[in-house]
């Protein structure tokens, strides 16, 4: 998020309403497709001007109109003015960075949703914002780039795969959010990978770096909390207000997905308390590393230093000095210097420091 | 937790009610056995197909149906088919993992919670989800595995100890939860003994591996404590909401639950202070080891040094050194060492360093 | 209340509703006193067999009932059955380690706390379950030992002090709660006398028992805030609900007991800083010796290690060494090193090490 | 209020309703003043004997009664028996160390606080406990010593100045919590002041006495907030309420007293976090320093450490050692010695640790 | 906000109501000027004399008065009297640090609000409190200086863009709280780039300074953050609030700021998590500098230490000392010492210190 500061900075100081894209082009042109189905018939058409919309919306159907690519911002303009939806809503739509949250109007419902995905080159994790309208008879969602997760549900449809080719628009919303609560799971599985390994590296051989990287999955696992708590606010708001766009028979489903963003939240709080275990033990090894080096310092120092004193002592130039005249006083030093030596060693082995 | 993001990220990209295993087989065979009881009878049976279980119920009295295993999931469909269990509730029991909840359904109450047991062979605690479907004259219970918790029940029905006999379905379910909390007290018995074991160990011979241990522990209370939050809330919903499912004289038994769960909470949050201050002790007692060995060193050093330089002093080749010269030169400077290590010595003991 | 999960944990797989005594022994025999008074009347008898009790309640007076020892539970059974009181009641009576709580039964109330008391010999805190019951014209309260709180109170009615023999049986359960809490003030008070000694310790010559020290007490005042929280959440139910039991005339005398309640807890948290901000000290104050020792060791290090360094040049034996012929070698080395021995001496009294 | 736990704990045991002083003593005799003003009179009087009270109360005019002095608890029983003020109420009064709170009595509002001013001799900060009983021409204040909030609102009445002589005698209560308000921003400025001096201390030259006045200071800005916080909530309790006692008009002013607490508890947590960033910077300044001398005593022995061995090498007495033969052997080594020490110095200016 | 304690605490002991100016001077002469506009005509003076207000005034389009420079109160007061606005609300106006809040007055609504702005200058970041009255044609501010926000709004309405000129008195009020929310997001991209900054430098060359700089950014965010949270209160009670002053088409507006606020607070409280991990990486790099110099240290003395006691070895004066007398002594001598030394450098090796 904090990436985004910068563009909506650059954003103070216009109109409120006016519409100016924030965020990352993805597509080189924004490309709209509709999708309108039934139980029987699917019919799919990519719609190369906005203003046809209305023209190829069949209210007797479901039908499904997806945006990839939101920074042409005419034709953002141009469907909202298609469908009436209220321009602050379409400013949302081309805004990248936003909190997720949900809109009431009176002719229509509005989601605006963060996706975590594992992009497919390097399986790193990147996020997406992905607004959704829910209309009677229609939905609409805008994303910036192709996604797996309107791809997956594109699939779902053509091959008639679960309920969904028999329910509603609602219906369709359900399946939307659940698949980008199911997507969470796999972008934290990725991240638990990376952060045992992070671990077994802690363990091992610590560097400063281990300390970036555990700074560097908090901050992500904090940015997808940030992304659930609102969620959650959204679905237990949907489960409560009465508004006439959710039918009865899919309450039962929102309570699914409710369930899984909670589950989420508590791998997420789980992972939170793993890292700042992390940082607990990664502090604690410099500490202990510290103490290594110290120990060697003083068993080397220790011994040798008295050692080195006895050795200067017979080293002194007195005209009087009769150990240095008898016959085996050479010989007597050095067994003095072993012992002294030798019992070092074991002070040391009883301190378990050897 | 943690352990099972993997399965349940393998399922993102799955229809919405599809039923998918996600957990651990434990049991080769998946095994519905039926108990039904009233006051004067008890019969036991296990039934070989699901399909025949409606034939075998008895509406005037208890039935009990146990399914252990959840890996064949055609079993447990059939049983959601013949009792017009929801496809959502299905999909719950066969999928591990979940956070504790309640759901109330028109026909009956759904409960989800997670047991702490004792493993028989070597003493660690094991985590399993029971699920708990209750109609009036009916309890069917699902699990993963063979359990100490059914195995306790099902003995104290056919002994006909206490008031479990005389009472309808939803004391069997009061009577199953509240095993269940018990079994908590003798699971967190278990990890205060271990982690008293550490403290001991923390004191005499603190080491890496004892930091671990206590992040290990701490990772575990936390995950029995975010089971018991929720098991909270459920108890008091179930309380305060009127569902028709619980007689008013179970009322008193569950507030009973509720308390003993509140208990829980309370010992767990004693353990967690217990462990965040062997933490304190486990760094403090680091840097303590670390003064150990600097005044070692300090001491060696602080002694030899000076002495060093003396002799050093009187091993200087110049002609004219009148000291060299004297009778007693040696022995006074024998001597004068001798007394700059007493007083470094005693200075020590001032300083009680020694 | 650590202790005390062993016990609790022996009794999972017992039935609900059995009377298992959980707690410690502390009198042989369970004794029974009854103590009955109106303004002017006061008799006192001690109660051989609970049958009887019955028989000897006056209707027209205060009847208190007190309880010394829990571990004969037949003995409570026939209390509680002759009174009426729930099983579940009884059970919490015989179970020591429970959170403090009230709760309301159609015929009486019931209330479970916790007292924490000075004990005579060694001036240790000792804590202890009360449990009361009360109904219109008579009070019951249940307890492992002897204990000052029934005591000073019995003194209190004989005597006739205060309001407490013209009022009824709600203003007696509200002397017993304010006694408790009174005597929470005594058991702060030797606290804080035995923190005040250890921070005293902790200046001046800090140890790791200090921190273990330290670490007891926090255990100590978190158990005792432990049991302060939920006595609040009683009285503000008590001060909220309509139940009957209590008078209008008492209700301010409530109030009192809560503020009072509300001042102990803002006393324990006033420890609490205090005792954490004497982690900090102990800490730091470790560094800082580490800081004492290492500037011992440079001092004469950084003193001596030059000079013997100078020592060691004129020790060589190198043919030609002009400085060895010198008249006055000797003494200018000597003037050297005393010069290099005091500049080092004055650095360090900048630095202000020394 | 830790020092007045000693003075409650003796407390403990005494019937409930019997009035015993708990504070410190500050003037030697219990002086009662009466001030009754309206828009055109004012006049004053020191009332000797209590009894007299009803006597001299006008009720056309607003009457503020002051007690200066509560260990003479006769005097204050016998205001409590003349103006119908309850036992309890009293007892508050002559017990210092109490939370902030108001009580709703049908006659009359209880208010107590605490004050924080500035003692005149040593620019000390010193709390008080202030009552107020607010009747509906009558205003009682209750506290241990002469202050200096009395004294200035006693001295507005006189010289007429501002809104309050025209005003009933809720506006009376409005002006002394105000102005005690007030005395918290004096307080919170001179303890700004003292940490300010503080900090300037902990970066020039850190000692373990700073950690204690941090401390110190963080003790005392925490039992401030404590003091803030229930006034926080008597405010907003007294602006929900519908009490009678206040005027509609004087609404808007307790609205502004509230704002000034809440700001007053934003400063208060403002010096807070600047204390414990001054913790961090104590703590990383011990470390720093250890730094310091650590890199004087390396540089130091590796300098000198291989230049000592150099001279040992040729302090050696072997037969054969060619170099000692060398015409320019002594000051070839003389070269190398010089060679070595100065690379050892660049190599530490490399690393930056000169 | 602890810069103006001071002055707040000055004006202790004055009576409520009383205009007193805290704050800072930052024009010479405050400055009225008044825009009255319509969808087709805009008109804009400056009111030299405040008293004339109410005569230019034109209740058929907007009224928007701006006043700069709250220095003379007398100025201040003579616009509340013409407006008939409370003194309290003047006396808010020319007091500086106030927590953001709302007023609902019958006659109009009072918000008070901190705006964080750059400095044109430095690119420091300023705040500075502003204050809107909003009547039903009229919204009057009052501000310390010339500030950007009045300014770029005032162009805007010059140049009619966006649906500004359009709309009521409540529409410039929504665009007056959008500006100043917008640039919070101008004043946190400052404040993220220099923290950035600051990130890389503690990674190069950490310093005590570091450390004060990340405490001022920490006080610095969390003063912003103290500043967003009443403003989030405030847009939330004016939405729930039925004033009459707010159009319904202005709601969804509002809505959009709410969300601006939330999006606000969630960036600061990420920029919270980013400094307090550097924090940990600023500790933790020195215990890693310390490590650092320790190992060089270790390694000087490890190695020459037992060298130099060979050395003093063979420097003893023994009159038989056989070695001596070898030919090649020294040079076996010489090839041990090298060994040792080799030895030592490949343990360091191993030991991955070097």
């Amino acid at each position: 998020m904090l990436k985004l500061i910068k563009k909506i900075s650059r954003k103070a100081g216009l109109p409120p309403g006016e519409l100016v894209h924030v965020g990352e082009k993805k597509v080189d042109a924004v490309r709209v497709t509709l999708m309108k189905y039934d139980k029987d018939n699917l019919e799919e058409e990519i719609v190369p001007k906005p203003d046809r919309l209305p023209a190829v919306i069949d209210g007797s159907m479901v039908n499904w109109v997806t945006v990839h690519g939101l920074h042409q911002v005419g034709i953002i303009e141009e469907i909202g003015k298609r469908f009436d939806i209220h321009r602050l809503v379409l400013e949302d739509i081309v805004n990248a960075g936003h909190r997720p949250k949900i809109d009431y109007y009176p002719d229509y419902l509005f989601f605006l949703m963060n996706s975590f995905q594992l992009s497919d080159g390097d399986g790193d994790i990147k996020s997406e914002q992905i607004s959704i309208v829910l209309k009677p008879d229609m939905v609409l969602t805008f994303m910036e780039g192709e996604d797996d997760i309107s791809h997956i549900i594109r699939s779902r449809l053509r091959e008639c795969r679960g309920r969904i080719r028999e329910e509603k628009a609602d219906y369709l919303v359900y399946v939307i959010l659940d698949t980008i609560v199911d997507h969470y799971f796999v972008a934290i599985d990725r991240m638990n990978e990376m952060i045992e390994n992070l671990e077994e590296e802690l363990v091992t051989h610590p560097t400063p770096r281990t300390l970036k990287d555990i700074n560097h999955f908090k901050r992500e696992i904090i940015s997808m909390r940030k992304s659930m708590w609102p969620l959650r606010e959204i679905l237990s708001s949907l489960l409560r207000e009465k508004t006439g766009f959710i039918q009865d028979s899919t309450i039962p489903y929102l309570k699914d997905v409710y369930d899984h963003i909670v589950q989420v939240i508590d791998i997420i709080s789980s992972i939170q308390d793993m890292l700042s275990g992390m940082l607990d033990i990664y502090l604690s090894s410099l500490s202990n590393r510290m103490n290594e080096i110290m120990k060697v310092l003083t068993i080397i120092a220790t011994i040798f230093i008295p050692l080195t004193f006895l050795a200067g002592l017979y080293g002194m130039n007195f005209k009087y000095m009769p150990e240095l005249e008898w016959r085996y006083g050479y010989f007597a030093v050095l067994s003095i210097m072993t012992l002294v030596g030798i019992s070092m060693v074991i002070y040391f082995k009883l301190k378990r420091w050897l």
